[in-house]
Formats: C-alpha cells, structure tokens, sequence
C-alpha cells in the first residue's frame, strides 16, 4: 500500500533560513531581520525576505528558537481528570489566555496515578517548558509538585496545595452556596434541605457554610437534620429525598451540592407524586449541560465558570512567566446562578426536535 | 508577597553536561558516551559519569537533543471534542501505547473550529511534532489536515477523511449493532425497535445496518417502522417510546443507538408503567458511565473501546514515525458488550452509600 508520507529516510527537509536567503539574493542575518523586524533594513529588501519565506513556505523553526531563547513557547497542563469535564473547559480558557502569545497548551493526563504525574512532570521540564498548571478533580489540598521551585513557574487551578508561596485559583463555593440560598429565599422558599457529597471534601463543607450563611442572613432557622452528606450520585439523590420525606421534613426547597445528586433528588420527588417547584424547588451545582438540562424538570444550578477559571490561571502563568506577576495564595473566583425550570422561572422547554428529522432509517 | 519562583532575571541555568563534565573530571564526549550507553567506555568511568549526573540532578534538555536528531519526541493529538468524553479515552489509550518510549502526548482542543485547528497545527508543526494524531466527536469524514502529505506521519483516531492515503482508526459499528441484536435475540426477544441519532451520522447508518443483519440472520422480520431517528437526546428518547406505544407497536425490545437516548426511553417506559427487562428490554451505545450506571435499571449497553482505539493509534503511529509501518484506509476495532440490568442480566444493584457517612454536615 503506498504510504501516506514519506518515510524518514526520504523525507524531504522542510524550508530553511538559508532557502530564504538563497532566494531573496540577501544574507542570513538580512533574512533574520528582515522576518523578526529587527536592526536596519531597507522597506524593499525587508519586502523581497518577506515574499520569499511566503512564497518558499518558510516556516520559523520554534525548536531552534526556542532553544536560543531558552524558552519553548509551551505551556503544560497536568489534568488528573479521567472524563475531562473540568480539564476540557479550563483547557480551553487557558487556550483563550495565550490566543495572543504564540505559546502552545498541552494537556497531559496523569489520571490521579501519582507515578504518571511525575513522568509527565519530567517530559515537560525535560522539554523546557515555560510554565505549567496543574488541575484536579477536587479543589482539596494536594502534595505539591515535585518541581524544584527555581525551575519554572508552577500555579494550580481548580487544584490546591497547602505550600504558602504557591499560586491557587479556585471556585468561591461558600459564595456558590450564598447563592443558590439567595435565590431560593428570594422566590419565598423557607425551609431548604442540604443534599450534597462526602463531608471530607473541601468544596462540600464550603458549599454548605454558603448556604448556611444565606438563611442565617434571612433570619430563618438553621437545622442540622436537613443536611444530608453522601456520594456524588444520582442514587444518593433519589435515596435523600425518600428519607427526608418519610421523616416527615417539611422542606419547600432543595439545594443538592451536584447536579446528579440534584437529578437523582428530582426524580424521587416526581415518583413520589412531589411537583418540582410548586411544592419542593430544588438547585443543583455544577451546570454540567449534560445533566441540568435533561432532568425534568431542567434544573437551576450554580456555575463554576472554570473557563474564566482557566483563562485567568493562563493570564497570571503568563505573568509569571515574564516575571511581572508575582502572587501567592489562594483566589477564588466567583460562581454564576444559571436559571433553569426547577426553581419556578419561567423560560418555557424547548421543543425536542424542531430541525431533526424523525423518519425511519433502514 | 514573596515570589514561588525566581522571576526570569535571576533565574538558575539549569545543569548542564558540561557541569556533569567537570564534576565527573571527564571530557564532553565521555559524558555523551556514557549517559547515552554508546561508544567505548570502561564501567568505572560509565558509573563515574551517571553518579556525578545523578548527583547534579542533570535532565538531559530534550529541546538540544530534539534539534540534533530533527526529532521532539512529541505527539500531538488534536482534539474536536468540548467535553472530553471521547478524547481522554483515546488521549489514555496514545499514552499508554508511548509509555516505554521518551515520548509525550499533548492534547490541544480545536473545539469544532477550523481556525483554531489551523493554529494549532502551525504551533505543531513548529515545535517538530514527529506525529499528530487526529480525533473528532463523531467518526463522519471531515477534511483532511491541512499538513504537507511529506512533512510529518498524520493519522486518524475516532475521525475519518476521505483520502485513501489516510490512515483512520474508527469502532466497528456495524458490529457493535449486531453484538446488541444479537444479545437481544439470544435472551428471547423477537421484535426489536430501533431509537437512535439522525441520520446523517455514518454511526447511526452502521449501528442500524449491525441491527438489521442480526434480526434477518434470525430469519425474523425487518420492520421500517420500528426504526426511529432523532437527536442525541433523553428527551428524544423519551418522545420516541411514547410514540411506538402510541401507534400500539408489540415490541419487547430497544436497541437505542447512545447510552442518553436508552436512558429516555427507560424512563419513558417505567412512567407508562411498562416493566425494564420484563416486558421490553433495553440495549443501549456508549457505556457512558455516568448515563449507563445511573439509570434504573443500569444500562446494558455497547462500549466502542475507545482506550484501545487510542492505544493501536500510538502505536501504528510510532511505526509511522519509526518507518515501518506504511498503512492506509480504513480500519474497524472491535466494540464489545457491557451486561447490566437493562437486558435481563441477573447482576445485583449495588447499594448506594456502604462506605459513606449520612451524618449531617453543620
């Protein structure tokens, strides 16, 4: 079969520098100048370099330049994140950081394996890059990386490590849950249930102190028995909901600590004749598309906003970077309500499938 | 604030060979034979060599070494697939295959869009990737990358193009349409609807195609009006079982062409009172965790392997890049079937919380 490109040992060697020169009729450094607009250089010679890099091709070897500057031009992100829901989008608001730069993000997935994490580590410093962000699952603290910290510049993203001179940006959970409290409040709701996660993580106790503090500003009672902890599934949901209605709760609302605890807690109620939200309004967190807008009714979350999150970890590495930025510390930056049906507003469901064809196939 | 990294200016030079040189009291050339294994050296004088690197914490610079050899050791894998639940697989399955090579992969994101494609290639092909690899959303043919045929080894993962020198790794989906027939049919059932995505998707044509060779090798009928397609959607799927119990269709089986569309159906199914497995089994596609765990009861369902997708890519691509391999078309892994409880399989729910607290949290 003929292959697709050449193998090595034919292979074609890209353009050069000294192409560009040969055909321009000018000098290495002519050429250097000319394509990097620096030192003295004739409009029209400067335009005779230019055409014929364009016309040859000619494409500026980063390795080579790279090298000379002691810089790679790449950023590395460490992701421990197996199905990519919070890498993906804080990838993308790096990306978006460093559209401007010529710098490259690449994500490598060291999948929670501590071992992985540190061959990953060595290839990208061994690679000479310029920076790397380090992101997780969960926003508790972490060992931090094993990266001697005169070597490059490191900060953590939606990750945590309790090493004071480190760079932190995380979601502000306590004002996540402030939130969603507010707006059940704010729709006259005055008993809200807590389902939500595993107590040992950090984003569940915050989420909870949010919450707390919203009925407490609003002079309603704090109980103890309507906060439920568990894990982070739809089962849960489901399981909470039969509990707290065989205990007779008289909740008028539910704030769930995820979008599937949220799903699970609004299917039990609709199996158990409970309409959501007349009777019990209910707030998610996460906004994870997939979920909210598919449980019935589509559910009223908090937003993380982890591509703002990643686009500020991209503009404060840049910082670092070129060492005009010198922050420590934890950031957190703030969540967004994102308004659905389950809390009583009133944006209508869209129909299922006004541009989809629905004729057989075979 | 006290910076966590020297700012550029102050910045160490990391070691270099030259500093292993004086350290070990050898020549430069001395110090390459013996990191590298080659030449002729006495063992006293290798292990003089490592000791005195080791102790310096000399990283080999792989951007130097990459120049010398017109090699980075570096794959990229460009992605198109916003929520990573197709590429972190495949992303796994690319690291798996490089793991005993000095190779890394690097993710980038080209979210659907053309013009982040293109950059992100330029930035590629500038830093001398020695290999990219290609992924999408779905496996339809997209354009061919815009990469000289002759400059670097290119291939496609879970993405097709229609250049015959292409090489394009995609899931047998033909196949897994008939492993869900099939599993259908040996468990009992007769009539089998079809639900599934639109169709355009080459998917849906192959999945559906799989379906009908299981059901006409059975010698059992064809039926145009049980197939019905929609968008990727629970609600589609939700609306599609409505509407063959509506038209009084006597199935006792759905094949639904994602794990989010048999997850509708289900749900459809249990509000109409009708029994999962009992009186209509369900098979769906995907084995979207999340989707297929949580629905009552748990999908059976077809995986596409994607981790082994992604590990056959790497490593066709590392014979490209090697110059062995000198493959084309198009090549079909196998998918596999996943038993749950949907089908009639016998496996017990597992209960929900055995290893969580319930205690509250304030």
């Amino acid at each position: 079969m003929k292959p697709s490109w050449d193998p090595p040992a034919t292979r074609p060697s890209p353009t050069t520098i000294r192409d560009v020169a040969a055909a321009a009729g000018v000098s290495l450094s002519t050429v250097s100048k000319g394509l990097n607009g620096t030192g003295q250089l004739r409009e029209e010679t400067r335009q005779r370099v230019l055409q014929a890099a364009k016309r040859l091709n000619f494409r500026p070897n980063d390795l080579a330049q790279s090298l000379l500057r002691g810089r790679s031009f790449t950023v590395g992100l460490i992701s421990a994140d197996r199905y990519g829901r919070f890498s993906i989008p804080i990838l993308e608001g790096i990306e978006n950081a460093l559209e401007s730069t010529r710098m490259s993000v690449f994500l490598c997935n060291a999948a929670d394996d501590a071992n992985r994490e540190r061959e990953h580590i060595e290839q990208l410093l061994a690679k000479r890059v310029d920076g790397i962000i380090v992101t997780g699952r969960r926003s508790d603290p972490r060992p931090p990386l094993e990266v001697s910290a005169h070597s490059v510049p490191v900060l953590y993203a939606f990750s945590q490590v309790s090493d004071s001179k480190a760079l932190c940006l995380l979601p502000d959970d306590v004002g996540g849950g402030r939130l969603a409290g507010e707006h059940l409040i704010a729709a006259g709701r005055r008993r809200i249930a807590h389902i939500t996660g595993p107590e040992d993580f950090e984003a569940v106790k915050h989420r909870c102190a949010g919450l707390k503090q919203a009925v407490e500003q609003n002079s309603l009672p704090w109980r103890v028995d309507d906060v439920m902890s568990g894990p982070w599934s739809e089962m849960w949901g489901r399981y909470a909901v039969d509990d707290l209605l065989d205990r007779n709760q008289k909740i008028d609302a539910i704030f769930c600590g995820s979008d599937q605890i949220a799903r699970g807690a609004v299917d039990a109620l609709r199996d158990r004749g409970v309409r959501v939200p007349d009777d019990v309004a209910v707030v998610g967190f996460d906004n994870w598309q997939i979920i909210a807008a598919e449980t019935r009714p589509a559910l009223t979350t908090i937003d993380m906003n982890l591509h703002e999150l990643g686009r500020q970890a991209g503009l404060r590495l840049l910082g670092m970077i070129n060492g005009e930025d010198q922050q420590s510390g934890v950031i957190r930056l703030p969540c967004s309500l994102v308004t659905r049906e389950s809390c009583g507003a009133s944006r209508p469901v869209q129909p299922f499938a006004r541009d989809n064809t629905l004729e057989g196939l075979a």
